[in-house]
């Protein structure tokens, strides 16, 4: 163990132990808050020591980080019934399904917001924070990995600090950290970010040595992020998505170096980011919550001036690459808290364009992220909302049709609101593009299903259309016939009024199955 | 006509005209953009000629606005069938008539945007634009009247400026206005706001003499805001608020002077300002959009130290008061642009406390303010969003039953979604409330069946609750019986299953008079 180079606080060498012992701090109703965004920089060994340690004393407690954890963590975690609450985010199939049982609950949050219901009292106070590290300042300061999320606001509110060094982590990524606590409100402090590449506070998490009460060594590799492949329907989604661009930029309205991207996690956001590495776009640049391949990918095509960010999810070629050579990007990549990435003033100010994936939408904007049929919830809602209030422009991507086309996911009316249509300007699938700016509702109908919806579908909603605005209104709706499509879907397994005996079989499986 | 003390530009006075001289600018398909924030401080001579000259000469123009018109200025235009296309708010009978017919094009934006949609050319552009004055000086500059809204903005983009100078306006006002022009997202502009007396910008608005077309001189006052006074239902309502508030002061997370209030229009958001001017709340500040009877009363009950509005909308007895003794009030009020007052940066900053009217919640927390039966309009989001997404408390307040009790406003599901359960931490009813601070949705549908519903639905509403939890989901619903009780409504006049004749006829009115 090379203590001396990650432990610069030689008095802190004595509190190295074993993730058992450290997991043996946590007891019965206690509140734990771990590092960790999208299965990047999250605590390795504490929190599977810790899903042993309850499920043998049989005791629970609240677990918060930033967002989603590594491969299983979160799994493990709710199968070994360890946890009685989860917050912010989620995105293990098994987790998922305790929380839709009800057996677990769990507060899906606006990924900016935790940190300031934390700091207003909002949420139960912290007892136990696991950080994972690369290393120990000499003041007892914690380098972050590879996310940072929710780490600095956790590390600041909690009675006692578990740091998890993680030998696996280069020593030289310290540097790319930005550590900005802004005060809370009454605080009045102004996120003087003017531009994405600005550094506005420190390179490492500040905490009081006195505070860390245990030190774990560890050697893991982050879980690493998928690799998705483009296919066709993605890649005529990033299509309509580039000319639109193209089209903006003729109109006078953006530059070939467009404005700040976010983009979320998903095969479509990846498309699009893989497009502008062949488009005539240049000197892009990124303001988002997570950093995958394809940021990456952007910066080796010289298509991408920089990025700032949460966290770095990536594959296991992309990570060996990014370590290969991190001179090349160091200086083009920062991680910061989430609150800071996702701020409503900075997105504003910045003019962010904003691409992340639709569950579901209907025929006036309105969408879906999280929840399938109404009830049972896929992730949660993670930063969506963060960016489509408050971006220059906001686009949601998503394929026509799932599941051999049995079910649309342009609907009539969504079965769960998480983004109204004054948050959503752009909508895109593989069939087309609508523009929803300057639109009226009845405008944005004949837009989306023109536009956007596949033909099998078409008929079926202008009739749906047709009828409502019979009936009248500023938003014609027949709650009658709303959810039709649903119950059709429940009935024979497919949105379409015809029945079909293949799907039918399939429509006993779990409804969120159908879509996943 | 004193027109040397209201023109301070000499060279401007050749330009004074009648209304109908400066109406007959306005041509077939042009768009108008007027001054105007709920009823305050927008033009009473021009757009009425133009509603005659429209009509005479069967054309139609867009219409935009900081919010609504004063009484039957927007009921006239839609008359007189001159609009094609309207926005940002309106709050007229007549034209939510016409909007709901479909005759009519209604843009309904969260009120913060339209300004930056404007900039980023996201709106048709503006042709003549309409201002209310006091007077305009020397440099050609507009100082306002009673309203900012997007007055600022409108001036900036507009080929041509007509100036309606409102003599029945005191020159005294002068000096409580703040102009600060945000510069386009890339123009990277800190909102600079750290506390609501905070002034950051100048007195008047910025106008290029060459661009003013014509002034029109009126001596006509605002359209008076209703007395609403307070009721049981009201006062209860106020009383629940004002006991939250309290026990939020023993618990240590606020202080007496809470923090900066925005409060809607209402009957219940003022009865609540009406309770604070008798309770053991002192040194209050008020960041909202609409300056009403109860801020003034606040003031006058030595409760308030500053608010900062859009617009002054008072009843006739208040307006003679406040003009009355002007000095005494002069120093305690500022009327900034709406997408300053509605900026998420200083709502997030200041940590206001929202307090909006619902139409309609649900058990999970979703929010309703615009829509009937999913369908039809009747105002429009206005700024509720603006305030409910940033707020540090998101506040809705409502009767839990309207219509003699034939109606709940609290149901199974909402059928239209302008705030989600994200953006929603306190719902309070004559019942009581419900605080979903930190709680999962099935908590908070506990919380509130238990809290704010009505006696009567009670019963009903655990009874969905607790069947839809039977078939499972982080947000159990059962989609084929989620709108049951608007059938009810429809079919029988009553959201309760019985059947009632003298009800039954209600239902052949448009639903939302069932409501309103």
């Amino acid at each position: 163990m090379s203590n001396s180079s990650r432990i610069l606080n030689t008095k802190l060498t004595e509190r190295i132990m074993s993730a058992k012992q450290a997991a043996s701090f946590i007891e019965e109703g206690m509140v734990v808050a771990s590092s960790g965004f999208t299965k990047s920089g999250d605590s390795k060994a504490v929190l599977n020591a810790l899903a042993g340690r309850a499920a043998s004393n049989h005791f629970q407690v609240t677990l918060m980080t930033g967002a989603s954890l590594g491969h299983g963590t979160d799994g493990t975690l709710a199968t070994s019934g360890a946890l009685a609450l989860r917050l912010p985010f989620q995105s293990d199939p098994v987790m998922r399904t305790i929380i839709n049982e009800g057996a677990l609950m769990y507060i899906d949050e606006n990924l900016s917001e935790t940190a300031a219901h934390l700091k207003n009292g909002f949420l139960p106070s912290i007892d136990v924070a696991i950080i994972e590290a690369t290393l120990i300042e000499a003041d007892g300061s914690i380098v972050p990995t590879t996310s940072v999320g929710n780490s600095a606001i956790f590390t600041a509110l909690a009675k006692q600090v578990i740091i998890e060094i993680n030998e696996a982590v280069p020593l030289e990524i310290q540097g790319i950290h930005d550590i900005f606590l802004p005060e809370d409100a009454t605080g009045r402090a102004i996120i003087a970010i003017t531009d994405v590449w600005q550094r506005i506070g420190q390179c490492s998490i500040p905490c009081d040595p006195d505070k860390i009460a245990g030190i774990v060594f560890t050697n893991l590799k982050d879980s690493p992020a998928d690799i998705v492949s483009t296919d066709p329907t993605t890649r005529a989604i990033a299509r309509h998505l580039l000319d639109f661009f193209e089209a903006e930029v003729n109109a006078g309205r953006l530059t070939r170096s467009l404005r700040p991207i976010q983009a979320g996690i998903g095969k479509v956001a990846n498309a699009v980011l893989d497009g502008f590495a062949n488009s005539e776009f240049e000197h892009l640049t990124v303001y988002s919550e997570v950093l995958q391949d394809s940021t990456f990918d952007l910066i080796d095509a010289g298509k991408l001036d920089f990025a700032s960010g949460s966290s770095m999810t990536v594959s296991d070629v992309c990570y060996a690459r990014i370590f290969g050579d991190f001179e090349k990007y160091k200086h083009k990549i920062l991680l910061r808290p989430q609150d800071i990435t996702n701020a409503a003033e900075v997105i504003q100010r910045l003019g962010v364009i904003a691409i992340n994936t639709a569950l579901e939408c209907d025929i006036y904007g309105n969408v879906n992220s999280s929840h399938i049929a109404g009830s049972q919830i896929v992730n949660g809602i993670g930063g969506s909302a963060d960016f489509a209030q408050n971006s220059y422009l906001s686009i949601f991507v998503t394929e026509s049709i799932c599941k051999g086309g049995t079910i649309s996911r342009i609907v009539p009316m969504v079965t769960h609101v998480d983004h109204s249509e004054h948050d959503v300007d752009i909508i895109v699938t593989e069939q087309g593009l609508a523009d929803l700016r300057g639109l009226a509702p009845r405008e944005k109908a004949e837009t989306i299903i023109q536009n956007c919806v596949h033909p099998d579908y078409q008929d079926m909603l202008s009739d749906y259309f047709t009828q409502a605005c019979k009936k009248g209104g500023h938003t014609p709706h027949l709650l009658e016939m709303a959810f039709e499509w649903f119950k059709n879907l429940a009935e024979t397994g497919s949105m379409k009024k015809k029945k079909d005996p293949v799907t039918t079989m399939r429509s006993s499986q779990p409804v969120y199955q159908l879509f996943s």
